[in-house]
């Protein structure tokens, strides 16, 4: 059985990576305890904490954590009318968090992620692998069977294009789950008590052209890169599905980073994934993108962007005209959706104008 | 330090996978030695020896082993002037063992490999890994990010299209090293204290549409969905270049496998490989290749074939005339390499004659 890392006597991190320039974003309806046992490693950081649900319930965050945070109230104040396009009652409203930040970088997890172990019994630090993820390039243009060459001890093996060689930019870091495995409600159903034992020791670029499915719950991006791209569309009240707000952004980000020659490294870090969401409430979220992601997906493989779309705004402002043409024959929902991104574009721009934003590149 | 595992004392595997469907072919110029290590695993399997350089030596097999040898003078006796598409002096003289063999699966070995041991010290069985790998589907469509779904405690995550899910048949596993990485000249010359310790517990499906450096040093596959396209070109002996061998194959099988839904897994087994070559002979086999592959690759990333190649072979004969269209502009070795693939797929239908591969089908 794989258990979580007790990470108590650890002194926290005295020599944290990046913390003025990283936020960590957390989505949350309960109170932060899964902070405690974080504290080594995400201490020296700064949070922005979305709450969802009821503005008026209390949420406690344990002591000595640097916090800012915003609950539905919040939201419909700073963006007016636009807040229409954040999500409520759907971890979806953290990208809320990504909007409001003023870091270059964003790590995001969730409330059940606690610290794993590696094979050496050692607890992993998250947050530090994703920064070293983000800060060396990526390979998506041709394989390394060696995984990772930027990696100590690894490198391209033979046969690589030496023209290749320098990679691309990193703009996404996609960390994996020990325990429970991040399955759709008919995986949890068949398989209850799968569980997630296998530490692969690896990282790698997800190559140009290949789509995967993002995991909102371990993930961290270069906001200046890729940020107007992580919206996670409308999930939760009001709307017809749930459990797709990283997989939209996951396949938005996908087709953006590959327009623009960025890279995608997913692998490690691992985090401990402590409790197993109830897979019949999963099933009722789910089933409709069970049966939209089938035509979804093929879109998103064929979707090419103009060469005119050469910033991550203008290429999703043209990702959201194919979506409202060619998804909305599925279902209304999709009418929306792109009016949704939209509006997430305006509201990105407004709390980030791009003069501050040339003046900060 | 990482080494070899002792295999003194580890019975011969009682139940060995497949030993009437798999041909071992080794390609050497000197004694078989290493196979003494490997008697657990590999010796209920029939081997196929291609003698590489001067026919007059004697090569010595380990005592016990069922084999057909083949030297020079046997594979011009066997091609007559169709052997003039077989490498002399070079390694590459294998893909004749491929195409000798009448049964379904080829496990490749180099006679400088030595059996891996997995992290808790257990000697690997490649062959085993490798014989898995081929017989449970790939996933080529869409990236699974807990790797093969198909392997005890994994399986799609979140997101994975269920119309996908069944997947498609594997027709090569490329296994990988420990100890000297399969590194180019350059690299070793930079780096020649590189040595791989890290054991990757992971098996995956390289996606469609993605290159990959496939090395012939630990290599299985099938013969009847991929056999005819895992020629290893002209090398060594006579030719301008070397130590492409296997990278010219790969090119040709992944091109051909996207095209025709087929699937090449790489990951595990490791083997362990024990002896780095001369770099600077090396640099000399390599260099033109090393400029030429800026300009293959692309060639191959690029390639489309017809709709009407619907066998592996019509695939290859499609590939040849590329090859003479668009690559002997930059080395008139190319005109020669596409009547080489002709040749190849000649001498193939020739000694597997269509219609008894038909009604083995």
């Amino acid at each position: 059985m794989v258990e979580p890392a007790n990470t108590v006597g650890i002194a926290v991190n005295p020599t944290p990576l990046l913390t003025d320039e990283l936020d960590i974003v957390i989505p949350t309806i309960r109170n932060l305890d899964f902070l405690e046992m974080w504290r080594p490693f995400l201490q020296p950081y700064h949070l922005i904490i979305v709450q969802d649900g009821d503005p008026k319930k209390k949420i406690h965050v344990p002591e000595g954590y640097d916090y800012e945070l915003y609950n539905r109230n919040d939201i419909n104040r700073i963006l007016g009318p636009k807040a229409s396009c954040i999500s409520f009652k759907d971890s979806a409203c953290r990208c809320f968090g990504y909007m409001v930040s003023k870091k270059k970088y964003i790590f995001t997890i969730d409330d059940d992620c606690f610290v794993a172990k590696d094979p050496a019994g050692k607890a992993v630090n998250a947050l530090e692998q994703h920064i070293k993820n983000l800060l060396c390039p990526s390979s998506p243009f041709f394989f390394n069977t060696l995984y990772d060459p930027y990696r100590e001890g690894a490198d391209f093996v033979r046969g690589y294009p030496f023209s290749l060689r320098e990679g691309v930019s990193t703009a996404v870091s996609h960390g994996l789950w020990l325990n429970i495995p991040d399955y759709d409600a008919p995986t949890q159903l068949v398989k209850p008590k799968e569980r997630n034992t296998r530490y692969v020791d690896a990282v790698m670029t997800i190559p140009k052209g290949t789509l995967f499915p993002m995991c909102g719950m371990n993930l961290a991006f270069d906001r200046d890169l890729i940020g107007p791209a992580m919206y996670f569309g409308l999930m939760g009240d009001g709307q017809p599905i749930g459990r797709y707000d990283d997989m939209w952004a996951g396949w938005c980000i996908k087709v953006i980073c590959d327009h623009l020659s960025l890279g995608v490294k997913t692998g490690l870090p691992y985090i401990y994934h402590s409790k197993a969401s109830n897979p019949f409430v999963n099933l009722k979220k789910e089933y409709k993108g069970i049966f939209w992601q089938e035509e979804i997906i093929p879109f998103f493989q064929n979707a090419k962007l103009s060469k005119e779309a050469t910033t991550v705004q203008q290429c999703y402002i043209e990702l959201s005209k194919m979506v409202k043409e060619k998804l909305s024959s599925l279902d209304p929902y999709f009418d929306k959706l792109a009016d949704a991104m939209v509006t997430w574009i305006e509201a990105w721009d407004e709390l980030n104008p791009p003069a501050a934003a040339a003046a900060k590149a």
